[in-house]
């Protein structure tokens, strides 16, 4: 946990709380989370929890990594997570958590012309990115790590020759599909972050400042820890004993990272996932919401026509702030976020049509729940695979019901305004801009549209009255009301 | 029906033989094909079989399209349909069925320059296509026809003033989405195929040769419809009592596309969707298959890697070959096709990256599955879609089990061939070219490498190793030789 006060620009850290749970120990065979170690979890979280329960709920970020991703039936486990320590934890695909170590290292380097390697290794899995200045380049997650390293090859606690070179050529395996990829990028300088690589440094006598753990070094350490046979023998310099019980299985990685990458010293770094959140989560708060990149990153790789997203996206966002009553979307309720949610599934709603145009909404919700976006969990992104999935055809409620019990409300409106602002803009007609508001209680939704407008336009009225029957199916009545709304001056922008 | 000879470029039309079973109206309100409707269409394709007797199998080509994609439980009827006719179906995307008519329509006008919009009204879906000489720009497939309008606004057979503006504005509002960028695209010459469109030609009196369709004959033909009451006291010329059972909602649909896309006056072809299997099967025949452009559009959209997909192609279809005994797969007995199959899978086999680098075989699998490719059937889609899952991770023979019967055999030994390719080709290293040769009996794969270049690649003698593993799971044993084999001269090519 790493508590930050940020005040014009200046980050001071207030608090740097480690505990290891060593999480991905605690997989059985059966894929699932054993009781202790979720226990030991849990405890470590209330510890947290007490800390950040004068929080607002805004200035919180808690993220989950591999364990959490691979674990069958982590779901369960999660909720009691979230109730011990009080906040949502999201989970993270391993390309956003490659990213964002790469950001909370960047953070602590000057923003110099130098390409960088970062390598971090977790208990899971290991995180490889380069990039230059505050910029990753390319981010991978590969499935190895020192907790799972150590139980595959060095379970009993003995090291040989041969079990040693086993996991060493199974890191290189691993590494092998993005090996050549990253050698032809190259880089600088490489920066290894990660209690693992920390130490491994201690290890080497390679942990001051401007001090570099050389492939080398890395050899000799090797070979003195299957000679001796056991990481106890060997006693490593300055690695606790809670360091030991992985320090083999983290060295093998390390060493295959090396010899895969053909890395010859690299640095260590103290920054990594944690501050990299943080920095996002900083961002978020203030004008930079990194999911807005991500959402555009995503626009440009499913060649979406976003002209029309955004077009489509302006309207329903006047649509929904309507319902709502100008301006509330901008208090701290979360409604800031439910609109930001509109927006982007607005710019996204045709990411679909890249496979198809024939349910191309259902594709649209596969992308959204698989495709890698930057700055989004898991979560976020089913959110909007779901508000997408809805943006046309039959509206499936128990969609909703299946979100988060926050997100139920929220979603409703969230997909009402999406759905009418996609037929308003059916004709694809750039000109469009409809004079319309709406507002929505229980099980009702009353469309007021310009008179005027709406005369020119019998198609659109069709297919509303045809949203209208639509909607009754799911319980819900739609009123259209003709009156006089004068067209709306600027679109809105966020 | 359509048989055709062609003889040094140049084709004759043997036989033309047309039935009217009128699928689209046998779907009932479970959206199952009607059992009456099933054997009409079964009588008639026996009868179909009878002329198509003397056929070598790889020169006939049946497809089905919208009805049999839409029906629920058409799998069944598709399978009594192929053993009355003696041959396989294959089930088009609308897309596909667009271009394949636009090509059929392209096949009897010069190569001018003239931009041109080909509309093809079908039972239940209407194809548009834009595109200049042989090339299709854009391609759409709608869900409005002749026989499922007629029964949603005409069933009764009385047509009045109000039914007959409610079946055109639901066309108009069906087509609004492309309107506009067909609008943007425009066209010099816009030509209708089809029965519908052929039987309005001969009741505007404008069947003649350089005659045309106007929209003011359409509409006085409309008023005059609608004013009669019904096709029968309208008793339009020239069209057959067949036809007049379904002429209003072809009428409506034809006016909607006038009217949706601002066209003032159509040419008529005669030909259409036949005409365009016809050409892609000789294509096939010869040296053009339109599923290798097919295979690169997709590569292109979805940003495949192109040169490593090309690169395990090669090795993939030396290996396979190796175990076919040379020069096998030139014969006709399905070995070529496997063989194209096989080439086709490798170059995609990375389609799902786009996606994510985490389980991309399996956003391969849905890509495959859904997209819009050009020239493939969807059965053609699901064989790749099957075999690109496959290509890595578990080997799920069930998803073999479950292809056609024909594929079953032919595909193992494909899946085995990309697999091991794809582990030869881990390192993606552009100057890899393995040597290798493999060869597979019952339930044994043999797989032999020349002794010397894998001495040199440790990583991949691990990774065989752990293939071995995969597909002893699968009940397969992987024995791997090593040998003296030359380094291949050149890569395969096809």
């Amino acid at each position: 946990m790493l508590v930050v006060r940020s005040e014009q620009g200046q980050r001071r850290v207030l608090d740097r709380i480690k505990e290891s749970v060593r999480l991905a120990g605690g997989l059985s065979a059966d894929g699932r989370l054993d009781e202790e170690t979720q226990q030991r979890a849990l405890d470590c979280l209330a510890r947290f929890g007490q800390r950040l329960a004068q929080f607002d709920a805004t200035r919180v970020r808690v993220v989950g990594t591999n364990t959490l991703r691979q674990a069958r039936g982590a779901g369960q486990f999660i909720a009691r997570a979230e109730a011990a320590l009080g906040h949502p934890i999201e989970i993270i695909y391993g390309v956003e958590e490659a990213r964002l170590i790469y950001a909370g290292v960047a953070e602590d380097l000057d923003a110099g012309a130098a390409q960088r390697l970062v390598v971090d290794i977790g208990g899971g899995s290991t995180e490889l990115v380069i990039g230059r200045g505050p910029q990753a380049y390319r981010a991978e997650s590969v499935a190895l790590g020192a907790v799972t390293y150590t139980a595959r090859f060095f379970a009993s606690g003995k090291i040989d020759k041969s079990s040693w070179k086993a996991a060493v050529t199974e890191a290189r395996l691993a590494l092998e599909p993005l090996a050549y990829d990253y050698g032809e990028l190259g880089w600088d300088v490489a920066i290894g972050a990660s209690g693992s690589i920390k130490s491994i440094a201690r290890a080497v006598g390679a942990d001051g400042p401007g001090e570099l753990i050389t492939g080398d070094a890395l050899e000799k350490l090797a070979r003195r820890l299957y000679k001796a046979g056991s990481v106890e023998k060997l006693s490593p310099d300055g690695v606790s004993a809670e360091r030991r019980a992985i320090f083999a299985g983290g060295l093998a990685v390390l060493v295959g990272v090396f010899e895969s990458l053909g890395i010859e010293a690299m640095q260590v770094s103290d920054k990594a996932l944690r501050e990299g959140v943080i920095s996002d989560l900083l961002g978020r708060l203030s004008a930079h919401d990194s999911r807005d990149d991500g959402v555009d990153d995503a626009a440009r790789r499913f060649v979406i026509d976003r002209e029309h997203g955004r077009r489509v996206a302006d309207t329903a966002t006047r649509l929904w702030r309507s319902g709502h009553g100008g301006d509330a979307a901008d208090d701290d309720n979360g409604l800031a976020e439910a609109a930001r949610v509109l927006r982007w599934a607005a710019m996204l709603h045709e990411i679909g049509l890249v496979v198809a145009h024939r349910a191309y909404h259902k594709h649209g919700e596969y992308l959204l729940d698989n495709a890698d976006i930057r700055g989004f969990s898991q979560a976020d992104q089913h959110l909007l695979a779901t508000i997408v999935r809805l943006h046309r055809g039959r509206f499936r409620t128990e969609l909703i019901d299946a979100l988060p019990p926050v997100w139920q409300s929220r979603t409703w409106d969230i997909v009402l305004a999406l759905r009418i602002a996609v037929i308003l803009h059916r004709g694809r007609n750039p000109a469009t801009r409809p004079p319309v508001t709406f507002t929505h209680g229980d099980k009702k939704l009353t469309v007021s549209i310009d008179t005027e407008w709406l005369a020119q336009r019998p198609l659109t009225r069709t297919d509303l009255e045809h949203e209208g029957e639509r909607l009754a199916k799911a319980g819900l009545t739609l009123d259209l009301v003709e009156t006089t709304i004068p067209e709306a001056a600027t679109p809105v922008r966020q």
